[in-house]
């Protein structure tokens, strides 16, 4: 139904992108951190943002430019997060213009969005450069230095593309996301700019949005830590010329539970590479009364400090797993609680009945050296189920936190 | 008003204790891991628990042998947390059995505490040897020896003994406390035993002890992780010869408020011997609009993993106080808030009106270096403030943690 494809931001029609290295922060000379993602035609377009109340006031500038549910380009940094900052909305406003200018585009129809370290002066001139040098440049190759040009702490570029078929016609989503510290639940993102071509009303294009994040992007932690500037934006070209989606009908349907995949497998790059990372961790719940009740279970069992730093010793150390599952605030009976652990390498039962069965400490050592662990979790209540996206806790995340702005 | 003495849980007069080494875990043949602690008279008792669903069954034994507010005797064990065993809640009973018999003392008049690995069947054969060893053994001076008996991973005992007079007459508390992982906001502790001689019915007994842990364990937290066996229980032997507290008097607040302080001293050696932990954090918040919000906030703060490694990196990175201020979910104005860092080196402004100011890194970082750090922030909304404890996150948390079981 839906196929994962190569490609990223610039896979579907209408869209074309560039990366550079604008020297943003005056210390780097080499790695691409100013971003420009261009359609040929004016676009639906919607966005959601982090829930801190300390936010970048770049999320400030985007959010006026779509009130009118249209955007045609993106304009995005890294290095700095201009957050905190007295001069932040002017700078956010001037980004916008820039654009603008280079891309010949109105400016309240770009999106705006910066990242890196709070609190410091974002200098506009290397962002002058930087789009300058890109005029005319924009290209599909182009994408993958947009992905790169988004990068902070992120040891890999994430980008996504598939296809998925909407009243007989070949729909294109594509999408790059960045993000590795500082993520948690309910945005669990930093930064994601995700295109399409299908053809959605604005308003259907927003609801869509806020359906789809919820199984993907707002079950990712890292670290428990909401970050000030996330921003999740999508963009709909309508160049795949499929009728229009303009009501919650059986294509709107289709779109969303497209635009969930899409998301998760953006989630899950995310998560692989968070922070000092060396497994991607997911917790599949099931057999919770409530929905409600599988969220609360499998995302405090992915933010355990404990369990993640146990994932990182390849310990199956499953009394962790219970621990969480009793401080979430789910309503749960522990004694029917089971767990195991599954990887490539095989699946192992370790707790039943909420106690500990005897198992194989080699064989689940072996399944725990993996670099994907999914932790299966079945509460034995209900039919409900969520499944959340985490990572493991490592001296690495201590080292690149330790001292992050220098 | 308080004055903190040299002692620990024996301080108060009636009480002795022991600890020896019962080899609970096969491999451990040197650090003592039982512990009697004994009083000569029968006394009121109280005692507060984990809020985590799951519980060590020692709990539910401890709870009802606590029904009547008596208790005369503490048997206690670390190596093994005796939680999610099908017979765990035999091995609790026997445990005080045991106890009853060495001390001669009823069962029903034993609290019962186990700390350790989670999942493990408690070997009892050690368990009554060790107790036995102890038989006739518990002095004065054997309250040290508790302490070391209850340690799990901590690096350092914790013990502490204050005098407060109560109606003209010196009263003692004393107490001892372990804990260094998985120890978070409400009972932030695993276990602390605190005795006073104090006269207190048990009925204000545990009026005092519910005041006294808000604002003392109930604000500490290492990794956010909330024990399945945390367990505070207090004693009160009367023979300090105060007229007997029994209603909610100046004596009760002079009371509540001493052992506030208290709670306090064991609270911030918890946190400061954190798992890896280098550095005690106390966070420091004034101006809220409520005390509601300044607990949100000051909590939130110290529970930042961002924040912790970057104290740990003696980094004045205060865009991560912002950040953390901003997701704690109290009603806060971002744009009066203000930051500083102290130690005994100095303090340092780093953040005005929510945005940064000039401060010389240099000397922020002489002041970051000291074990002992107070980030202080002002709301400018009100006159509500409360106090968090927490540590920094240290490449030793990942070391500790990754490898536990073995």
């Amino acid at each position: 139904m839906f196929n994962f494809i190569e490609g990223g931001v610039t896979a579907p029609q209408g869209f074309t992108a560039q990366g550079v290295c604008a020297s943003i922060k005056p210390s780097n000379t080499t790695k691409r951190d100013l971003a420009l993602i261009y359609c040929d035609t004016l676009c639906s377009a919607a966005a959601v943002f982090t829930k801190n109340l300390v936010k970048s006031d770049t999320i400030a500038v985007t959010k006026k430019h779509l009130k009118n549910g249209k955007a045609q380009a993106v304009i995005v940094n890294s290095g700095n997060a201009n957050t905190c900052n007295a001069d932040g909305y002017d700078k956010a406003v001037r980004m916008c213009e820039i654009a603008s200018d280079v891309l010949s585009v109105k400016a309240e129809d770009v999106i705006v969005a910066s990242t890196g370290v709070i609190g410091e002066i974002l200098p506009i001139e290397p962002i002058e450069k930087g789009a300058e040098a890109m005029r005319g440049k924009l290209t599909k190759d182009g994408g993958t230095n947009a992905a790169e040009a988004i990068m902070t702490t992120d040891t890999v570029k994430k980008e996504m593309a598939m296809t998925m078929t909407l009243g007989g016609k070949t729909v294109t989503v594509g999408g790059i996301a960045k993000g590795s510290g500082m993520i948690h639940i309910n945005m669990g993102t930093m930064l994601s700019f995700v295109t399409t071509d299908a053809a959605v009303s604005a308003e259907m294009l927003e609801c869509a949005l806020r359906e789809a994040v919820e199984d993907s992007y707002n079950m990712v932690s890292v670290d428990g830590d909401t970050s000030t500037n996330d921003t999740l934006a999508i963009m709909a070209s309508g160049k795949a010329g499929n009728a229009e989606i303009t009501e919650k009908n059986e294509d709107y349907r289709t779109f969303v539970e497209g635009l969930t995949e899409a998301f998760k497998m953006l989630a899950k790059k995310l998560a692989a590479d968070g922070e000092g990372a060396s497994k991607l961790l997911v917790c599949s719940v099931s057999g919770a009364k409530t929905k409600e009740d599988a969220v609360k279970v499998s995302k405090s069992i992915i933010c355990s400090s404990l369990l993640k730093a146990a994932m990182f010793g390849a310990d199956a150390n499953w009394g962790r797993v219970l621990c969480a599952i009793g401080y979430s605030g789910a309503d749960v009976d522990v004694k029917k609680v089971e767990v195991s652990f599954k990887s490539s390498k095989g699946i192992i039962d370790v707790c039943k009945n909420g106690a500990g069965i005897p198992f194989s400490e080699e064989k689940a050592k072996e399944i725990l050296l993996e670099n994907e662990i999914n932790i299966i979790v079945t509460l034995g209540d209900g039919d409900a189920k969520a499944e959340a996206y985490g990572c493991d806790l490592t001296y690495d995340y201590v080292k690149i936190n330790g001292d992050y702005r220098t």
